[in-house]
């Protein structure tokens, strides 16, 4: 895996990643941790709730798509610091036993005019389950740092 | 507390939370689960980077939110559901020791027209650490249910 510096990244480029499965104890310990509400806690409860059924919390997907990033394709040189999230949406829930994987897609390029060592990359990353549906959307901006220059002497 | 409906909620309202403390063991914790970066992992070698020193990932940040907001002044009947997020940034790192609370301002409220028995309000949460920095910024809509409607008969 080379690492990626911000001369290397172009609008258009996709970059995937592997895959994690997610278990129900595993939404069930998240939630109890991060967010304890019944249909993320207990599947009997979450039956009549909006969920209809035990479902990850959000935080979770959008945790597990951090992972699958951080052991993808797409890895900057100074590694994946996001600056901030322009969207973040979760089209349909993530439920035991699905499996989740990343698709990144580069927006757009840009070269910073106060700090020439860095800039920033737009990419909208898809986060799918196991039927290729999506489960998180988001676009965001991430920190990249450019090449150094070689000074020669 | 009680359960708060669609009709109980208007523009312009604030609500609190109470806090929660981040220690480096759960920052390099979180970490080494769901965002394995140096920066979030090792104090050392923390030191060198971008972040100038240990920091909590942002997701870390936003699943401690996400736990505050659940036991915190703003609680919708039928429990906090994110429809997704129009902006959310970290201006600044989550360090160990800091303790982050949470105030939501409700910025719209929108009936549905499709179904009646519920609606969406907008809501922009601060999460602040213990000098009130804000470490979290977020423009979110939450699904709201209408309060029911009692037939007499």
């Amino acid at each position: 895996m080379t690492a990626l510096y911000l001369e290397d990244f172009e609008a258009g480029q996709t970059f995937g990643s592997g895959e994690v499965a997610v278990t129900e104890d595993e939404i069930i310990r998240f939630a109890t941790q991060f967010d304890p509400q019944p249909f993320h806690l207990d599947p009997e409860a979450a039956k009549v709730t909006f969920f209809g059924g035990l479902a990850a919390s959000g935080w979770q997907t959008a945790a597990l798509t951090m992972k699958l990033l951080v052991g993808g394709e797409m890895l900057p040189a100074n590694g994946i610091i996001g600056a901030g999230f322009e969207s973040l949406n979760w089209p349909r829930p993530v439920r035991p036993g699905d499996t989740l994987h990343v698709v990144s897609e580069i927006l757009e390029v840009r070269s910073s005019k106060s700090r020439p060592t860095q800039g920033m990359i737009k990419v909208r990353s898809h986060t799918l389950n196991q039927k290729d549906e999506v489960v998180q959307d988001s676009v965001g901006n991430l920190v990249v740092v450019a090449r150094p220059v070689r000074t020669s002497r």
